[in-house]
């Protein structure tokens, strides 16, 4: 294993929305990896890695590799002897991992599977509890206030220390701010939305007013697009390469979009941003990191990594940020030809 | 033991009231049979019959055999080994069962009682939460807000995961979300019923708007009306049938009721539906569960079974539920003659 | 016009429910005969009597008479320059009275019609306010909240001092009290329902635990059913009785029974209530009044009367309460045979 | 003038969101027609000729004509006597009508512009007070706090029975229902937004779950699009149709569109609905609105009229409403080829 570079940028530190908790700015999530096709030994030299660089925000969820990814992570945190107020410790409730043979109650909101939910994924990552638990996906079924109070009850007894949402509508997050404030709950604070070059209007428009009414932090995932950013798929995607063997559900239907109009605009927009980045001193994933990470709306831009120089290489996408300059900016949005319109503020 | 039938009709699940909980819409209950007149390898035959047919909520009471009910229920769940969140397990506190020398504080809905009688319950059952918690019947003595209180307290210690009422006024029920909304607790969320061909008032008039306005749901229980749906009484009750011998206060309220004019009618609807049923491919007890469950407002009918077939028997009444057309529902209404005035809405 | 005889006995007034308002028990209402059958002048000696006698609640309501009584009234009171701090004038808002070519919007208890409805009665009574003001129906079609807000606002507006419901069943009462309390808004004071010997399971029993719970008071119509408690219809309804020629809907209703079985009961209870109001040197009105006062939920009794010979003899009632002993009382139910069940306080 | 057919469908009336109010399906806006290119006479036949169909809602804004258009519908409802309780009238706040020199206060939604806006509206309309009051747009330069604040002071006051939103965003909607929750106020009953065959996203996704969740009602505008529904402009925009010649902001923006891609394809699809409405025994127009008033979630369609005529015409769209069967829905479904993703309840 190779040894850390010494010139990694310094690690970033971001207060989570309006809380007085801080974040890395990158993080390191286990989706896909940890628990599935990275073994034991990777794992622990990506955390191992990601720790030394200076991240501090662990991501997780319970139905990651059905619950595999919090126990690997969960070990590692106990191998390495992390003191637990260094690290920050995140898991999300809702698809389930503990499947028995009824499993009708084991996913969604309901407060027996955000109670049951959270106590097993705890299990799995041997801990008393994680910082940040999300609510993966928003639950229709569910009363909002059942689910705002079964959060509340996780915190109440120190099972998790915040909670947010992950991928729910404005209208809902806005939903679970006035029940809190109904009832003197507490109201979830972050989101954890997709966010990469390619795909920016949930958080750039429909959760704008949020982010500045309720000071909610976003914590975003796949900042690279499952690497569609790096230029990789450029000239295809390869049958044994992640985007091309994934069974995720989500991998896949950014697979299947092969080809079709909306792929081929995306590829001519990866192509243009390549000469852009090689100015800047950087590659195109480290151009979409550090253009995710240029948006002070995102606390955190969680990233994956196989191997611990993946890890280093988001790192110094730190670097880029501060070359991503107003006329820099300007000129990237020309090639992505995709920015919101602005939020009319008084018509 | 006879092994379970190959066709036996998929369970339906049902979310309970407005909540993200899904109950079977057939459960099992352990009143007068489990712990009672049912020895402890029948009990754990019909449990595991419900299981495995896809019942998920088992329901229970402190009062049923003086906490014999739960006990036995408790060993099946642990011997079975099934998972936590694959059953739906209610207990009710109001009667009292682990009485002293001296039970003035043993029964009632009291702050004492509810936490006192909760505990034993949990004791007896081997587990740490109950799902559903019911208050068994309104204890006028006790104000409303006590008891609202005292029940927010059992699940906000994590002793219970929601709770609701059994037989409860509407007005009392009314009071209790009036409480729990001016104190931002936690309301009722299910009412538990008796609810037949026979006895629909309370239900189908009665709670009509409070399941409107609160989204409660109703666990019903005695589908059969002790049996007397069967038509088995048709020619008298028998001295050592179950209604004949049962020294258990509600039935033998039925018994008595044997030869008067209201029994004498009761014994005439009986006698019709047979007909009906044998033309849906049902028997009397089928057709007055499968009648039961075509009313939306009910989230599951608790059952009671001695052995596993008749735990597969009220499976199958499931498959009797969609042959109930709109005909078929008004030729049963003309035999019961007792369907309740539409509610006005606006006179 | 005969004058007023001097021995009547001395008014008795009564706390409006848990109220710092006092009402006298007997009331006078004008349904059915002010601004109907009862011209004038004769109106106005009505009012006068039981003003002298000690009355100082009128009843009124946008319904009767379609605001021909609230027309009559306002302008006996206006006429007899009654001070308005002697007086208790109340009105119901449901059925309107001003309907206009479109009345989809003139009645029910949305905030237009409660607004609009109260504004018009006003108006016809020529007052800028009333003590009292009911819902005259419950409306399932309008959100409780929205009319409990209204009722606030004719309150809070200073239209109104108080408000009621009439007819509404318990649980609608609790939940409008839950909504007030909430929201920190005034509740219901009252309930204005038919009671009498004859019908009285609603105030005895369907309103117990309410009035007890929340200090309602009971403002009751119909003391006498609509005259059968008299005993003229003991030998059949004459077409040109009262009771044989009204067309209001509710009186048809009673007079539609005549014969049936329920009949023949009643007028057999009827029949035998003479000889002990004789005993008490009253006759059957007396006596059917005095039982209703006799009740002490019971904060007024409302009367009608066509002549102020009628308001006296409803006065005299005042002196055979006294009489009704406990004894009596059981000897009362004895006939009756129709006492609700006693609730149970704690099973 | 034309007098009014015999054979008008009867008006159908349904409630405002979960309100107690009923508004007519079909009502009249006085948007671009009354006080601009129609002139006395021919707004006043119009209004008679709404309010003789039945048409009980009349929709107002202070932006309309600068405040002209609610001078002379106030002049027209003074002129025919109407009943106040038989109409219900709205008005919009946000764009100003009353302009001074110094404009900055004049439009938006603080408090100021709300108060002195109605107060303006309400002089114009000679009335004291608006059934309806609306935010016409979002102002995200004001705390939604105050907003609700002043909406609740303009019903307290009694100027309005009713507040809403038009055009706002479903988040902010949320955030107003969760302020005027955790304060005790009345929230928003109503949005007004554009819908129609070409624009359908904002209504049947965005505003879904909030219908839901609050009971809000829909009083949608421009259900023929600015007669681009119609087929008039098949063959091109003429220079002096209403869509030619108009200065309005939005349908200078529709008539913009002419020509581009989406144009064309809405062009096709119009053509595509000619022989549908054949069919059914309606023109394009009918069968435009019917579908508006097919959706369950619209309280009532605003549509316009510069003549009787187009009055009567929109009303026979009734009829058209219930030959809207399954299969047609679908067939047009598939003519539109936009209908939103159902929302999905639980992954």
């Amino acid at each position: 294993m190779a040894s850390m570079p010494t010139d990694l940028p310094k690690m970033q530190y971001r207060f989570l929305g309006r809380s007085g908790l801080q974040v890395s700015a990158i993080s390191l999530g286990g989706w896909l990896t940890y628990g599935g096709h990275v073994d034991e030994d990777g794992t622990y030299a990506c955390l191992r890695a990601a720790y030394d660089a200076g991240i501090n925000f662990f991501d997780c969820a319970e139905g990651y590799q059905d619950g595999e990814s919090e126990r690997v992570m969960g070990r590692a945190i106990k191998k390495f002897g992390w003191k637990r107020n260094d690290v920050v410790v995140s898991t999300k409730i809702y698809w389930g991992a503990a499947h028995g043979t009824n499993p009708v109650n084991n996913t969604g909101l309901s407060r027996k599977h955000i109670l049951e939910g959270l106590a097993s994924s705890l299990t799995r990552l041997q801990l008393p509890y994680v910082d940040l638990v999300y609510a993966h996906r928003p639950d229709r079924h569910t009363p909002i206030e059942e689910t705002v109070r079964a959060f509340n009850h996780l915190i109440n007894t120190g099972q998790a220390l915040y909670w947010g949402t992950s991928e729910w509508r404005a209208d809902e997050i806005a939903r679970a701010h006035g029940v809190a404030e109904r009832l003197g709950l507490i109201a979830p604070l972050m989101e954890q939305p997709q966010y990469n070059m390619l795909v920016r209007d949930r958080v750039e428009s429909e959760y704008a007013l949020l982010v500045k009414e309720y000071g909610m932090g976003i914590t975003s995932f796949s900042p690279l697009k499952a690497g569609v950013l790096t230029g990789k798929y450029l000239d295809g995607i390869p049958a044994d390469s992640r985007l091309g063997a994934s069974k995720d559900k989500w991998v896949k239907g950014v697979r299947e979009g092969e080809g079709n109009e909306k792929w081929v605009k995306e590829m001519e927009v990866v192509k243009k941003l390549g000469p852009v980045a090689e100015r800047l001193g950087t590659d195109r994933a480290g151009l979409a990191l550090a253009w995710v990470l240029k948006n002070e709306a995102i606390s955190s831009a969680i990233t994956g990594a196989s191997r611990p120089e993946q890890v280093w290489r988001s790192v110094r996408a730190l670097e880029a940020v501060e070359k991503l300059t107003m006329e820099v900016v300007e000129e990237i949005e020309g090639i992505l030809g995709n920015k919101p319109d602005e939020i009319v503020m008084r018509f």
